[in-house]
């Protein structure tokens, strides 16, 4: 249904514009009867609907009605599978359809920069490209059921310490590169209905005041049509934010907010140009909803249940799986250990906290698969509620342990570990989880680690185990996808969205993390997760990309289209994968790239690729890829644009980003040649690798310079090769200071100029 | 003598003046016969006199007279030894006065940020403390014998790329406790006679025009009394230079700098006063020389030589000694191989290269040493002109290593890959050394690596051999000094100034060394050298502070003054040392100061004292340390101060960074609030843990806060960590944005003001 927006606009008072421009309460927008402007409904994601029940806390925190939980983003990273994201947000859409939300809050496509991060389980990745792709599929799989997202948090706020105040400084090209990348994608890809804005500040500036980010890099740069809302509680100054482009304040100010912006088009500081903008774009979506509303919707919670439970088994990753212990044969006696095999831990802390719509836990689930129930023993291990080794627990543990053929362990981090609103502080698990993985393996020989948690731990206790599950956060189905796996009813196919650093002070921002004060400076720049790993040649524990199956994949046969490509072209890239093992099985084809040579500086490789393919045992498909300039581009803080280098670049295929198996060269040439200006302090070097100055200065130096203190040299002569770096390295000024008889500030100056000339018409002449 | 230099300057034409600020030629000063000034000669150093003769080249290069080369700077840091240090001052004093040299240009200062720096082996330390002690005492013992020194490169010249126009870009703090801490000292404690500045910007301004650095630091606030002086071409604008506190230009400009004085001083853009102040500062330094003149002055080359064999023993690092492989037995035989053996590399490329007055080679002075001069046999090895190795060579090597019961190899960095002028890419020896090596440790299970280089190399050929002498850059009696060391006449007690990383890309420079174009990034920060690696748990190849010797020591009873002092008091630590072991040796005491919780971005450790101590078998001596505010300190940018942060200190005394041997604890009160400014956007939780503060928030809280919104939340509720960390992290403007009904925009302004003037009284009533 066609609406004429801006009649009822006009329609509208002053107040009123201004009250839409705030919640109603915490999770309504206000709505207007008298114009037909419902009140419409967001509410809490990413990876389940968290609809709070009426009459609930005013903090939003309890009591929300069932729905799928899904794995956290983390889990659903880990799958690399678009279209399986896609399907989890069409499944989400549903519900929100059937709970009459028109808004779902996520996804959360914040970097990973430091596994202490109390979010990290909300978000994808430490690498942008692959939070992007997963982020835009997200959004198009909820928007199709015609509801919108809210994708967050924007931008830079990758910490909870300090979140709603913290002042992230970071410089122009790793924002664009890393941190801004993560969302760019996905508002491009996915045009997500609303974007959230964060807490925290950027260089300086709250990101629901800056302009920069909510308004020229948003909406101008990307092409953003949607609505801006802040974070709850995120408004500092209602109207700078106004102005900046923050359009919704959640939660209810109480009327503050609203007052504010009528004061100020009252008193001609804010234009009503800018307010009645904000409005259009705010009734634009709720409409969007509205026309899109299906009426008695449902959905049916066992087949999401189901879907649940094959996304989480595709995101889980086999770490470890020595003299194959894995899978586990049904006939074989199993000791299942630890309190979160009765009580999983399925998601996270904090907004994202979901009330499922089913539980399974692992014991119910292991009975399933076994051939007979009495295959399975169980024993507690360790209580939940606390850190501290409870030896009884443990004993009994070690005896289950000691007569079953396997044992399994159940361990991780606890609830408390990691939640929205503070960060963790080490990596380790508790005390008593690791005890049991020590302990038991003292005697049991067979032992494999099942791990529940968000974010990475450390495992000194690694060499001890000859298996190592991650399950991650898997949703209200994690017991039944981890019994799935282990049980070989489905292969392991996840792979690392991030590194696993073998000790947290390892991580790149570990000097800098979480900051001074209200202050964290970004130093560690665009080295973040295996850019970092693999440049510093720091070994990880697990790198990124990584996974274990229960089959083998052999690539061969790469072929790229070109050869030789400009940056205004695009080329593609086929690889053959084969399942060579005796299982069907789904293998992640990840392709990177490499500058082979740079003057500016830049990572070993980054991800720009990555395709997930099923096999049949014996069975081979061919996976493509397409590169563009993008692929090959870093961003130039001086054009202000993304440019690529003339040169070039190798194409990596690997299986993550330590095992690379086939690669490809390519050389792109530049059409773009970056400015160049000529002052007293350039050096000779610099202007004799331009192409087009180098000629322009010879010419003018054949004559001055044969004769002057520097002609006695030659090649050969002791102190040549320092007499000639110093040449390279010399402002030309110095031809004046040293030769001051034969060259005159006035000849410098008018060689600058003829360079400068010179300079010009070969960017003109392009 | 006592001249009235003003009387002089009022003497002398605004030419003339002019005139002073520039070099006549390329090493000496403008003299005015008239005015009975002379023409004075400054000469490069700094670990030997290289005056160049007369009627050499323009540049400086080739054919200075004979002098001493005492061990690179590399060589003397690694001595630890201050008194050394200052007895090699000494002879290089009395070397100049003999030669009529005013000013020796050295030491260097500059701190090793990455083992590429091509001029490293003329730098002490990649530590402030150490490298600032190893200057002081360097200028006090020349300036003993009235002859000046230059400091240099002042400042942040800490690589050799693009070094006359790259601009490093370090935040203040970094520069403070880094890279300027490493010239504070000597300027304070060694009152140098000139420094010099270097030829590249810091943080966008050249050095030589950098007021902040020439004017406010160096001479404002830690009282330098000299001239400063161009480093040999650095000066870009002349007359911005000179008012930023640039006294003299080398070398000559040909008039160019006095023209463009002169026609400042006449337009009114430079005041005559300023080139008064530059010229006094210059004829004091003159005449200070020549008052201090010793006529028909000589020095004894034996007994120079004889120093630099003693300096050079002391400053070499045994690395490795397996199975007490060293000494060698004097009746063994031994294989010396290498061509080093023969011609060795004492010293590095570029302004630092002297004409030694006698050099020593390793065949030689081992047959001197072995009880028979049959017991060494020689070959060659490889050659120095080449990387590749020469098969006849490596095959005569293998036999002659064969048939002896050790082999000791001579390897490292030939000239060609250390200068002055360019910095190193990569850390690797030449493959025909590395050949050698390998080839050598296949027949020959007694293998002993002696290294001649300037900085840290790879090693991964470390487990193939036995032993390993780091014998860096030992000046003109390296062979003998390594020969006594091998022997055993002399037990090593050389420790390293700097860190040996694993590979290069563990640096902590790597990510941004040398930058990108004319840019190069601090962005390591503070964390240079063990700062990083300790902090970063990064395994050191082999950790600074590090070095074997032929005998061990124990240290015991350790014991602080005090352990509770104030920011204003000082502190003495002591520690008694004893030789356990059979033959006599020199230790180093290492003294470290670890913060235990800071609020500040601290490194793990950082050197504060050390004392070198020589004890015969059995003995054992006492060695105190004194610790004061600085100790303790970090550089706070805010209020542009030293500041010591209230809390626990741990004193570690160990024999190098990593291996701590005893530790104290003392606690440290500042007498020193740091500002406090409340704003809307202040947490929570900073009010809360100020202890002025917190009484007035809470008070003004009572009555506000137990009714509102958050008030239903319990200890112990689900969710109650999380919102607790928000509530810690919340900026108060949120109390209005949640509570607005209770919490007005009023309140929390007089909120505001009530909370900064109780800052303020607090901060008067200290």
């Amino acid at each position: 249904m066609t609406r004429k927006i801006q009649e009822i606009i006009k329609e509208m008072t002053l107040e009123e514009k201004a009250g839409l421009c705030s919640g109603l309460n915490f999770w309504h927008l206000k709505g207007i009867e008298r114009l037909g402007i419902p009140s419409v409904m967001v509410t809490d994601g990413p990876h389940g609907l968290r609809k709070q029940q009426e009459g609930a806390d005013h903090l939003g925190l309890y009591n929300s009605v069932p729905s799928t939980c899904f794995p956290s983003a983390v889990g659903l990273a880990s799958t690399w599978d678009r279209k399986l994201i896609y399907d989890v947000g069409v499944a989400l859409g549903e519900e929100c359809q059937a709970e009459d939300v028109a808004v779902l809050l996520g996804p959360g496509a914040n970097i990973k920069r430091s596994p202490l991060c109390g979010r990290n389980f909300e978000y994808f990745s430490e690498d942008p490209y692959l939070s992007t792709e997963m982020a835009a599929n997200h959004i198009k799989g909820v928007q199709s059921q015609g509801v919108g997202t809210s994708l967050k948090h924007f931008a830079a706020n990758n910490q909870e310490h300090r979140r709603m105040s913290v002042d992230a400084v970071i410089d122009e090209r790793t924002l664009r590169e890393i941190y801004l990348a993560s969302f760019e994608g996905a508002v491009k890809e996915g045009q997500p209905w609303t974007v959230m804005c964060s807490y925290n500040r950027v260089n300086g500036v709250y990101a629901s005041e800056s302009e920069r980010l909510l308004t020229e890099i948003l909406r101008d740069e990307w092409g953003f049509e949607g609505f801006v809302v802040s974070d709850w509680g995120a408004v500092n100054e209602r109207v700078d934010a106004l102005k900046a482009g923050l359009e919704l304040e959640m939660p209810s100010s109480n009327g503050l907010g609203d007052k504010k912006i009528v004061a100020a088009v009252k008193d001609g500081s804010l234009l009503m140009e800018t307010l009645d903008q904000a409005v259009e774009r705010l009734l634009t979506i709720i409409f969007k909803y509205v026309d899109n509303k299906k009426e008695n919707a449902s959905y049916d919670k066992d087949e999401h249940h189901l879907l649940a439970r094959k996304v989480a088994s595709d995101g889980m990753v086999l770490l470890k799986n020595e003299e194959n212990v894995l899978p586990l044969q049904k006939d074989s006696k199993i000791a299942i250990l630890g309190e979160f095999v009765e009580k999983p831990r399925f998601q996270g802390g904090g907004s994202s906290h979901i009330n499922p719509t089913k539980l399974e836990n692992a014991l119910d689930e292991m009975k399933m698969l076994a051939e007979n129930e009495s295959n399975i023993s169980y024993a507690k291990g360790y209580t939940l509620d606390s850190n501290d080794t409870d030896q009884s627990l443990l004993d009994e543990a070690i005896e289950v342990a000691k007569n079953a053929d396997t044992a399994v362990l159940f361990v991780g981090l606890p609830d408390r570990f990691e939640s929205e609103g503070y960060d963790r502080e080490h990596l380790r698990i508790p005390d008593n989880h690791r005890a049991l993985i020590e302990e038991v393996s003292k005697v049991q020989p067979n032992v494999v680690v099942v791990l529940s948690n968000g974010s990475p731990i450390e495992m000194p206790w690694l060499g001890n185990v000859k298996a190592v599950l991650e399950g991650y956060l898997g949703g209200q189905a994690t017991a039944g996808a981890i019994a799935d796996l282990l049980y070989g009813k489905v292969s392991p196919s996840g792979k690392l969205a991030e590194t696993f650093p073998q000790m947290l002070e390892h991580n790149p921002s570990h000097l800098n993390f979480p900051g001074e004060g209200d202050k964290v400076e970004y130093k560690e720049g665009i080295f973040v997760g295996y850019r970092y790993y693999d440049t510093k040649k720091v070994e990880p524990l697990f790198p990124f990309g990584f996974g274990l199956s229960y089959t083998q994949f052999e690539y061969s046969n790469i072929q790229v289209s070109k050869s030789n490509i400009t940056d205004e072209e695009s080329i593609d890239i086929t690889v053959t994968v084969k399942n060579v093992g005796s299982v069907p099985g789904k293998d992640v084809v990840q392709l990177y790239v490499r500058d082979v040579k740079s003057n500016v500086i830049r990572p070993e490789k980054e991800l720009k690729g990555f395709e997930k393919v099923e096999l049949k045992p014996g069975e081979e498909k061919q996976v493509q890829f397409s590169l563009d300039k993008r692929s090959f581009a870093y961003y130039n803080t001086e054009i202000q644009d993304w440019h690529v280098e003339t040169g070039d670049f190798e194409l990596l295929v690997g299986k993550s980003s330590k095992d690379i198996v086939l690669s490809e060269t390519v050389h792109v040439t530049s059409t773009v040649d970056l400015p160049f200006k000529v002052h007293r302090n350039s050096t000779a070097g610099d202007i004799l690798a331009h192409p087009e100055l180098a000629p322009v200065f010879q010419e003018y130096m054949a004559n001055v310079m044969t004769e002057g203190p520097f002609a006695n040299i030659k090649e050969g002569d002791d102190g040549y090769d320092m007499f000639m770096a110093m040449m390279r390295y010399m402002p030309i000024r110095g031809m004046v200071a040293f030769n001051s008889e034969k060259f005159s500030d006035e000849m410098l100056n008018e060689l600058i100029n003829k360079l400068n000339r010179a300079a010009e018409d070969a960017v003109k002449s392009k």
